[in-house]
């Protein structure tokens, strides 16, 4: 909340929807949605709460909202990275590094996401798993060209391999700070760098060979 | 539920208090921690509410108990794994295996966890939290071992490989289903193979080369 704010209903109406939806994102994520009302929204952006009506019509209209546009953003940026390039292992790369670190930037759209997706309306709820299957598919597909190609191992399974990057990529909601000891750049790097070793796999023998005492 | 379930309130008491967390466990998961009530356990158990109350004292006192009993088990399982005889990467294949198959057999106590642990109270969530970082540590040590023994590669940072090792496991709950396609063991496998792969790295050059287009 700006230390300038105005008091109470005091100021203009916000001009663009971006800062109705930035600050129903810091109520909802600081109380969570079931707790939060449209009036708290309103008090966050100092202004009354018969103009937060002028952009929506329902709380759970901003709660659609700010989900959307995270798994949009994701969309638009899965789209931009298809663009790249290169070999399916350059495309992975460039691909996380620019989604982690949005993942932290954006960590309390992804967390109002975690935390309350549930209380969206069943149709809704579709129109965001529709986007986000698109999404995972194109992520196995990636993999999938990555092993045909040989730059990836062998016994990589795209299905549970994208599971496995969405779980640490979602889970960053819970314990990055924008505060904290690591930047964005960093956990992007070591997510990256992690995956991207995890899929090529040793040079020689293949990666269940990794740890296993010697016999 | 099981189909030869007795009509409500007329079954005796479950003998064990196991019985009583599995179906506070099936219950909270479905309905959601906050709608369901000690009624629906009851019923669920095929037994008077009234019975319930000789285990616990209250709706809370049935979550905290799923919610440790997760951890405890966790923290369990890290100090047989601690006791594996050879390296770090032996230890964290042995440790990684184990964890992974019991995220999966045990999804809907971990679905409880993130998804009703904000309704414990502050004492009993810092009792998890205690439990938490004690194995957050051991993780992190392990991997610090790793890299100083040089069977990890030397960029490794442990903490932030940790959290990306706790998202992906976390993330299990939110996606794999008993019936599904994929079996605890294949699971495991995968992400096992992708984690000691992601932190052994390439055998020449250092991971942060994969996937960077040749100049």
């Amino acid at each position: 909340m700006p230390a300038d704010r105005a008091p109470r209903g005091t100021r203009e109406a916000p001009r663009r929807k971006d800062e109705v939806l930035a600050a129903a994102t810091r109520v909802f994520h600081a109380k969570g949605y079931a707790t939060a009302s449209i009036q708290d929204v309103a008090d966050e952006l100092g202004i009354l709460k018969g103009s937060l009506y002028y952009y929506i019509d329902s709380k759970e209209d901003l709660l659609f909202d700010i989900i959307d546009r995270v798994h949009r953003d994701t969309v638009e940026r899965l789209e931009e990275w298809l663009e790249v390039e290169g070999d399916p292992l350059v495309q992975l790369r460039a691909y996380l590094e620019q989604q982690v670190q949005a993942y932290c930037r954006d960590v309390q759209q992804v967390g109002v996401f975690l935390n309350d997706f549930a209380h969206l309306s069943e149709s809704r709820q579709a129109t965001i798993l529709a986007e986000r299957d698109r999404f995972d598919a194109a992520l196995r597909d990636l993999l999938r060209r990555g092993v045909e190609s040989g730059s990836m191992a062998a016994d990589v399974d795209p299905k549970l391999t994208a599971m496995a990057v969405f779980g640490m990529m979602n889970w960053i909601s819970t314990w990055w700070r924008e505060d904290g000891p690591s930047t964005p750049e960093q956990v992007a790097r070591q997510f990256t760098d992690l995956v991207l070793a995890g899929v090529v796999g040793p040079a020689s023998g293949s990666r269940s060979d990794l740890g296993r005492p010697a016999s």
